[in-house]
């Protein structure tokens, strides 16, 4: 059986972790496969990679070890319990050893202020980032000799990046990565930047906007890399698109959809930086147009309540005329812990990548649309729309399997 | 333009008053296409028939008038409004001039115990209320020179009805018309008979069950006529259909589903007899475990707040496991006004049955599953893929189209 | 039976037009006294002013008529029927004639933005200003012969005032008026000044605060006035009042309590700018660190979202832990019609302060705590609390009653 | 300091496990107060007992150990963590050890029904019942020298008993029970003639209507107990009693009120049990009419969801009029841990009532109102008037506190 790796971004946040001990726990069939997608039957002549394949490492700009964050998960949503953390404890050293300190190149103030950083005087020019991050990826693949690469970016949504003219091709980025012309960079760039250098798949996880510019992903459609993104759609934007559909088709027109999202732990202490919400706002924003029309008044609102930790809570109201122009409404609270939600996807998203890496299916993974609050050129929001797109692809790999 | 007939079954009730002065409103320009399904740009090119070809009639057991019953309306949800009702007022007093006296036979305590009534002292056999429906949807025809006609039951919901060998086949149940045995029947057995007998489309939106049983459908069969049901899926039953999906799309386990619903119209007051709710429950649950598994427990509740008058509210807690077996929930209130919600379905179903019927057909009308609760011999409850079907049965007419 | 005057700041607005159809249909007996705490029988010995004994009148900066505002109200949320806006056609016809233009002195941008003005060009100095009022004022009392008058600033929200040391002393602000200083002053001040010129009772019902600041207080109490105020406790903080004890009395600490508020009345629009919103945040805010503590997490949102007319929604989520540090949470969802929720509260306090008048009981009216969001000097913001000092109130006229 | 025993009838159920734990926890203050009403300030100055005052035990029909049970809390609802249970595992044991078989007398089918009794061959008659009890509760006395004793009955919910002449009189109750009469009894009733026996305080935290019936009140108050119920105000109740005054205070009329509670613990599985299920309907139905009349529509249901397990969850719809009739809604969701929410009240009660009999004070506890649902021969259920009556209570203590 292959070795695959998986390498995290922010290996040591609350979905990373959540993603380390859940592989850990799969693979010892400690916890039932809740939450992946890719475990609908519909996959199942697909030879997807399995729990014990992957090997996992990343980069981390905090110090401090797996243990500590899963145990503080535990304090925070429960959502690790004692007992688990226990049992998958030596898997978690083992991947702890393989964690390099990240990269912070031309990074916002939030990011910087986040606490117990491991690399603060530390200010590499993008050009000197990338050789690191480089060499990282490079180590990982011939140390536990990898057959395949997936790079995952979970790390703290970076402030947006003012337009450059650099970010519109290749060509340009790598001459401003050789001028030093840093605002050209946040670190999401450089780390998508080092998985084409390695011909690693890339899945941009985060909202962060500069992650995948035209010019990364001009780089990695060269470098014959999968990629996909952007920013998961873990919670409350999940439901969006499975009930603003419901709305379209039902010919009800949605008058007014007002958002507000609570969360308590590290993400949403960066989020309370409004230059850091903004990307999020964005990504989060888009879908109600883009079902319903322009004319819905739409406003989402994100705020930091330290008390709930990861524990998201949302409230949605839809405020919507019926026939002969009755006025009605429809409100939901959703409650869901966030690195439980997205860390399947992950999942999901390295077996997909890692997948059709091997097939040879390289560029954007279109099919993935149902991954993202923010699907690159996406067709629909609509969750039903992309889940077919999904199962569709997933009969194509079915009726065309390759042989390792 | 040809003339095409819509025959409403309790046609002074809540729903076919809307439907009525809708129909009204719709011809006058005074109200856009909001809630109309076939308003969908995929019917443009299907020659659907227009609000102003519509003539209306139907049966009612209670006395009273559609004036009166659109001012009740008006005083209870404020769905329709004393300006419109004016300006419509000469075309509900026509519309009323062609109810007849509904026939009640083998009805429920429920039912009987509906204040108003003009039928009370009648007990007409089952075939003697046959062949007076009959006559009277015969009469309807003629007298408007209708070159289509749709039978909507929108009457109330019928206590559910003892199985019957009649039940099984045409033959066994016009036997036992025939010889007088109205153990077989209830009053919504008759009306699809009368259907059939004028050569109508017919249309159960109600949960009796007693409408289209294997007998009634085999002589809609074997008339030619187009039918469909059961149940109209206006409210909280729609938002399960659009929700339940996702979870099963996303793998998450749900473990709990509860349904809490309140009405206060007279549809509330049939469905506090406990027999009467019991047809509507039946019709509600099923979805969850068609979409979800048998596992989840579920339950539905309905109960009579008469303040909310036709403002049905409805709150519904979904208790689920996500990754790792991390328990969540979500929950969500409905407030929806029914008639409104009903009314453009039963305005969809009129528009698709006769179009149906005019291009020659018959029989069940699978791709109508998106309008009910239970649609019959139904391959899903998902309102994605509802809406899927019904709008490839518009791109096969698109494709096919007749000329008139 | 003595004439009362109540004079309105606003007086076109929907809380004033609904005070003005209220009184009318209250008169007339066509409504209960659904709302009014001084129907509480506690009152019943006290002789307070009954409906038919007011005279109404007020200021309005924006053209139009009552029947228009009543109109639009019987559009927006229903909360007055057309049938009732034709019975009391008279006699909002009568008062119309009684409202005179208002000013506008040192108005911010929201409110001099408010639509369809008839005051726009004017321009008065404060003294002016205060003339003008103070005139029209003295005409309303000596043309309807009135024993008694009680001024409300039912006005928009205005944008909070920079603190200017005219605001401290009665004499440093007679002195800013008569220096033509338009800076320590806004319309609201003048309006208080004006009442107090012509012994008027005066209630602040809006968050403004430049309307009772020291100067106009150290005014109304040298003038003999009752006066009481700011900012009605209509809605959602009416909950928070009666629900925030509740966890204070358990001893279950709360962490954090959220609020979102909806809104799309003109109301909302005055408070879409931030300048005017922060002057009612402050006033929404207050009261859960004065019952739960310094350290509760409070985050007060207001959004416009103009669908919602004037029927406000407001979503609360509070997180408190219980013994041993268990978390748990509760939340709210509040949809209540504003006009109609402080129209009574406008007509309580105009009895109120009338009867303090005549019993020439003058100053602050501590006892008034219940109606305020900032109750001025409040002991406390408990709703329970505040009504039992009502009721003592009530109970210490009945003991005390003066013959007229 | 002198050592007073608290003994747990159903002691190790949820709420008593975690009133042993709890006391633990508190004794070596690895825990704050959160939740006890008996901390206010208010008692400061009262003498009360001491967390490491309290010896405790008690009764249970079914086997197992506190450390179980423990564990299971913490694997349901997480309201008990792991280390914590380590930490007091000693207590948990020592209090096991004091732990007598419960008694069975005249037991309904739900609670014969339990699993994992260990006195189900049991059939002892009411007279041996209580002679055993008794026997317990000297033994308990004697065994650890305690100066006082506490009973409070935290068994499942019986089914109510059918009305029996002996329960009008302590004679006729004694004569009953001399004939061997079980249907006069229910456990309950013994447990309090037990208390009684042996001068013991008694409190019924339960709904079961059998406890205190005017005959065990009479030979309690005989015997010089205090004694107070019925049924712990844990979670929506509580803010039933803390909303429902606002309705009344506002004078705004509610027309429908409906609670919805789901629940999947112990206590939940009897309660799907019919004929319990109505002892509890009966005792959370009456608030709503005393506080806001009769005429208010209101309905309590109850449904037992296996998956919430102790983590009860709640939704109400408050219905109600505004001035002009307006209608408007509310509506709460609380989602609340029993047992923590239980544990603290039967604390604070074990305190109370302690007090009390130290003081001399015997019979009903009329302070002890905030504490139940049904509270006996209650003034009222207004929360915030229940507690100014015990805050009342403190201060007279305060005002006449005894030296021991």
């Amino acid at each position: 059986m292959s070795k695959l790796g998986l390498w995290l971004i922010g290996a040591r946040g609350g979905v990373a972790t959540t993603v380390i001990a859940g592989l850990a726990a799969l693979s010892r069939k400690l916890v039932p496969c809740t939450g992946l997608i890719t475990d609908h039957p519909q996959f199942s002549s697909c030879e997807m990679p399995q729990a014990e394949q992957w090997v996992l490492g990343g980069h981390e700009i905090r110090s401090g070890s797996l243990i500590d964050s899963a145990r503080a998960i535990e304090a925070d949503s429960g959502s690790l319990s004692l007992p688990l953390i226990e049992m998958i404890q030596s898997d978690l050293e083992q991947v702890d050893r393989r964690i390099r300190p990240g990269v912070l190149v031309n990074a916002d103030e939030a990011i910087r202020g986040l606490n117990g950083q491991q690399c603060n005087g530390d200010s590499p020019t993008p050009q000197e980032a990338l050789e690191r991050v480089t060499g990282d990826l490079n180590e990982f693949v011939q140390n536990n000799e990898l057959d395949g690469l997936v790079v995952v970016n979970l790390s703290s949504t970076e402030a947006s990046l003012k337009d450059h003219p650099a970010h519109q091709s290749a060509i340009a980025l790598q001459e401003a990565l050789f001028e030093g012309d840093s605002t050209a960079f946040r670190s999401s760039t450089i780390y998508a930047m080092a998985a084409a250098n390695v011909g690693a798949a890339y899945v941009n996880f985060t909202p962060s906007a500069a992650a995948l510019i035209p010019a990364t992903r001009e780089i990695l459609e060269e470098a014959g890399c999968a990629y996909c993104g952007s920013d998961g759609k873990t919670g409350e934007t999940l439901v969006k698109s499975a009930l603003a559909p419901m709305f379209a088709q039902r010919a009800l027109q949605v008058m007014s959809w007002q958002s507000y999202n609570m969360l308590g732990d590290r993400d949403g202490e960066v989020l309370a930086h409004e230059e850091n919400k903004s990307s999020k706002l964005a990504s989060k924003g888009e879908l109600i147009h883009e079902i319903l029309g322009e004319d819905v008044h739409s406003q989402v609102r994100i705020d930091y309540v330290p008390s709930l930790g990861d524990n998201k809570t949302a409230w949605d109201l839809i405020h919507f005329k019926g026939f002969m122009g009755h006025r009605m409404s429809m409100q939901f609270t959703w409650q869901g812990c966030d690195a439980i939600l997205a860390a399947p996807l992950v999942i999901d998203l390295a077996r997909l990548l890692a997948h059709a890496q091997r097939r040879g299916e390289s560029g954007l993974q279109e099919h993935c649309g149902i991954f993202f609050k923010s699907p690159i050129d996406s067709s629909t929001h609509a969750l039903s729309a992309q889940f077919d797109e999904l199962m569709e692809k997933a009969q194509i790999w079915s009726s065309t399997s390759t042989s390792e």
